[in-house]
């Protein structure tokens, strides 16, 4: 099971839902950097179930251990572990599961796969999994923050069919004024219906698909690497590797397509206060070519409603038989509050990769573009 | 410039739109194979422009080369490498652009990467990069063809705002069908809206975007490898690194955000005459947990409207001052018909790789699904 | 700190020697495998410092905890965590070597590279980090003894100017037996002669080198991936990343350079009693082509004296001034005893690897080779 | 058949000895270099065969064919396609065998792999295929002289049992010296002696092995990344990669098996004239550690003689008979003189990818070791 990622900045991930930990191990850190313990912690909290009546009550403490690659609240250039001990054991909620394949949840084809099921929690394929990546995700974020002033920030922008109507060309928003909305949709009339939907549909067992928004700021030009590393096709693949992504859109996204190029293009403009190219409108979403333009950088993930519900469902067991199913272990009614630091974790994975391969091969970007006091 | 991709069917390309030629080495080749000279060949002339009058009239061969790894028509375990030369040279029509960023183009972010332009038909962000990965993919495709029954089609589904309305599900639909179509899209009276529409933005020196849609047909349960290569998280990094791709679905995409877990998920029942395993819907596209489930796998692409034309447009030159420009190269109108080919090639690859490392690590699945007679 | 190693059966580890664990993940493992804990143990246990009065006096229990990937004595085809917490915390031996750079240590080298040192012990240039890889290297044994019958087997040939004499093509010599001497030389006279250069090294405060032999029997032909991942470069490599080994050979190694073709070359026969095509001689060692072609795999691995010693030396410190060092903490006068099983976990990481990406690319090769009712 | 080799600076060879051409393509290169094509050139001139009566008459001009990532004289940062033409065909001195195995060879064992022969010179296993990375050698060559004044030179040590006697410490050796002497022994008494030797065993039709040394010159501390991709184990891997290598020393390197700790151990002091830390011996041969130590990087290879020899020898066929071998075609009756540039390349090879990879995560390094107005 291929759980590596990245050049340079490598993350291997490890752990399932119901063994002793998740973690992941992170290789490709620069020595001598401080280790942002509180900042990683805060990332796994604000993942973490349980923390309102709109998820799963599954209450876990998700606290930050550090194995390996850090001494004295510095990095050693040593692979970091990183990882969050498992509380909860094996519930018999799980029992009825064992033998029976929870529709379009990752049970048969698993079973298919490996031969094998691992029933109790979904195993890998649980959301449990990300502890790893929000973790390593951190650590990115912090680096990139220091070293490019970097913001990554992700919110709810639809569940069901209620939009956000959010402008982020508009306002700023930050991950703490996200964080105020319950739904993590930082708009009060959409976070109201949002939070209404999502009760009604969890008193009935059942739940509700939606849309997370991402933008990156201060990002900038030249990070990505044409033809098979380019920006937004690492962007894709990291977002779709998360549970339940079923869709990715990079500036304008599906939209765009029915625009003709006169209409989508982004014409260039010298800014007056700054000298800097700056595009008037921004339907590359931040990226040209596969690379960073110096614009925000915005991409959309779809998430299709939790698979797990408790209602009565058709189904087929391990004996080729067809049978019924009605759930009755936790489950989140809706993903999408807890899909907002997924998100930004992967992304921050990424970049921070991005610009680690850029210094590798054109080290002049760095001197055009970084804080230099805070590079190792 | 990373251009290697794959772990084990691993693809490393090459070439640039004025180069010497352009192409592909592949290492991770079974020996002993036929090799499928004509195949590939037909691959590459469903790629290759000129091939009516809805695409750019650069008209080149494209003949495929082959300079290593074949020996008396079977691959003989060595890296091959595939390749077609470039003939047209530098056209004076670029001598406007060496200093001028088209809008939307990668002339700027390559530009502050990589500290100069390749001004020369955008280089490595031409789509004549593709042909490496359309030979490789025409390899791929024979062996999953060959070994696991494996059908890849893809088709134009739509064109600016005029939709195929094809339901795949109803009708079977070919590769040969498609090609009767001069927009790829096999379905007669969009066809006919979308040519005019194409007809009339070219002649306006515009352009226009849409979307490719493509199925696998007879795919085995059990390819895809969570949690990072994940089949579908493969896919979208493959399609968003095709130029102008702007967004990616896989089975309900972005539509089945709205929906309810009720609603949306895939019953299973046990098909009488088979005996085996499907859903009555395929909402997950073919995929569940980033593993194939045996369903049809179904993906959508979005192009955005091809970025060069010729219509005048405010942008910066590099001596960072606003100019306007009005390109006169040859350009494309709308790359959807010629992105069919290229998109079933990415998906091709991604399914070899997958195949390749399922059978590396669960050999007996390869006893259950594969036609061993035609493996190595 | 690159700490990810190969293709398929990939290892990353991490820790160092006063941090609070080391260990590894493992990705690429089948699943359905039975989890050899026991046999892994017993590895870490050969392993181990302080079995004898031979090696450093630091002893720790080294029990192996298991974190992930197995589920009831199972595989699961998850990555696998195995670790072992370190248990003696950093005595003020070390405070002296704070800021001297020990000779032919990595303190300076690690203080030029990554502008820092960690003093404490070594770090990651610690032996104990090869904790992850023999914990690695079990599993991996497993597997080749199991589906193909392999046996890899390492012994002391030589320490100081002390060869072993032993004529390993003459008598059968194993693992266990190997255990019965103090020295790991298997041959009484030598181990007799060793123990007291050791022991009078010890007391005197100094260290001295050797080199262990490692032969790799019932290793079927075909093992092995020209040009890059040749065999035998795989297990220089392998050993190579060892501390302290300073060279490497295979087969006849620097001495068959002295050799004629005629003379060296080994003539092939076919094995009356068998039917199978075998060499007369074995100056390949077993590898051909960087191919495995059947015969027995021997490789030897030389190892520098220990470089931490007790005698003053001469050196200088971080403040750039020449002085002097006597160093105080546990060291191992040799390291040879205890690099034999470490010789032999990395030698079978590098053969299940490659027996992963062979039956990948020639799943036939498995059929004729492999012991199918022991294979996923 | 894995050929992809490096982490960032990365290079995929391809081409057999009778294809239409060998060569190799390399992602990972700064754009904006100046390309180096004579120097390049002049590597490949120094590689090939024909140069003088001691080694195979086959005389192909290796003409560097470059075609793709050069702009202009620079590189572009797209991946660099360099190749050499075969010229020769396929004579019928390798008809006799196409259906027998030469003893020590690859034939048998790429049969066994892949289940068929390429016995028409040897394949992929031919010396030829070294083409590809001493182009890529060349490239890497005149990067490491120009950022950070490396110098990397070879010669042959030792052929049969005759020593050069060449104390490297005492007189400066440099490529061009090398060249003037027909062995590549740069030691007049010596190389006269070899020359002797060789010309006597061709005449025999027979072969002898030897031993070729390199030394690294002004390798800035730093290099080399612990604990898999350490410098000596990279260079191991890459020696051992050459066809007909048999063994890898660093430093000291078997000998040094017999010191103790107090003799081997290199005492570090402060230049009076640089004010920089060196060792008075140079028993670690540069590296300490897995990283170098701005010492002299100090490496042997040992080549074993030709396998491919015309005395008449006992062997098998493909229809598993005894049978006996003459063999006629074109061969080396000794390789180490042509080895030399190859040496240097691979080792040029790993210490570029070592260079980038530092400067990926330690960027201040850079500013200290690093002639930053070449670097882009």
């Amino acid at each position: 099971m291929p759980s590596t990622w990245g050049k340079i900045f490598k993350v291997s991930t490890y752990g399932e839902s119901h063994g002793v930990s998740v973690g992941v191990v992170i290789e490709g850190v620069p020595a001598g950097k401080r280790f942002p313990f509180e900042e990683i912690q805060k990332d796994l909290t604000r993942r973490r179930p349980g923390q309102n009546d709109l998820t799963t009550p599954r209450d876990e403490e998700d606290r930050l251990i550090v194995e390996s690659g850090v001494f004295q609240d510095k990095t050693t250039g040593s692979p970091i572990l990183l990882k969050v001990n498992n509380k909860n054991t094996i519930g018999s909620d799980y029992d009825e599961m064992a033998h029976v394949f929870r529709p379009s949840h990752a049970d048969y084809t698993y079973s298919e796969k490996y031969g094998h099921r691992a029933h109790v929690g979904g195993g890998r394929a649980s959301v449990r999994e990300t502890i790893g990546r929000v973790a390593a995700g951190g650590l990115a974020r912090v680096i990139l923050e220091e070293e490019l002033g970097v913001q990554t920030i992700a919110w709810v922008d639809q569940i069901g069919t209620i939009p956000s109507n959010i402008d982020d060309t508009k306002y700023p928003i930050s991950r703490d004024y996200v964080d105020t909305f319950p739904t993590r949709c930082p708009e009060a009339y959409a976070n109201t219906q949002m939070e209404s939907l999502i009760r009604k549909l969890r008193d009935e067992g059942d739940s509700v698909g939606g849309i997370v928004k991402a933008i990156v700021k201060n990002l900038p030009p030249g990070l990505g690497d044409p033809v098979y590393d380019k920006l937004d096709a690492d962007l894709a693949k990291a977002l779709l590797s998360i549970s339940a992504c079923k869709g990715f859109e990079v500036g304008s996204g599906f939209l765009g397509t029915e625009q003709t190029g006169s209409q989508h293009n982004d014409e260039f403009y010298i800014d007056r206060n700054t000298g800097q190219v700056k595009t008037r409108t921004n339907n590359s979403g931040g990226i040209q070519g596969g690379i960073s333009n110096g614009m925000d950088l915005i991409v959309r993930a779809a998430f299709k409603p939790t698979s797990t519900i408790k209602k009565e469902q058709k189904t087929v067991n391990d004996q080729n038989e067809d049978t019924v199913l009605k759930a009755k272990g936790r489950h989140d009614p809706c993903v999408l509050p807890r899909a907002v630091p997924i998100v930004e974790a992967v992304i921050n994975l990424v970049l921070v990769d991005a610009y680690f391969y850029q210094r590798a091969l054109q080290p002049k970007w760095l001197l055009k573009y970084a804080k230099m006091d805070q590079v190792t």
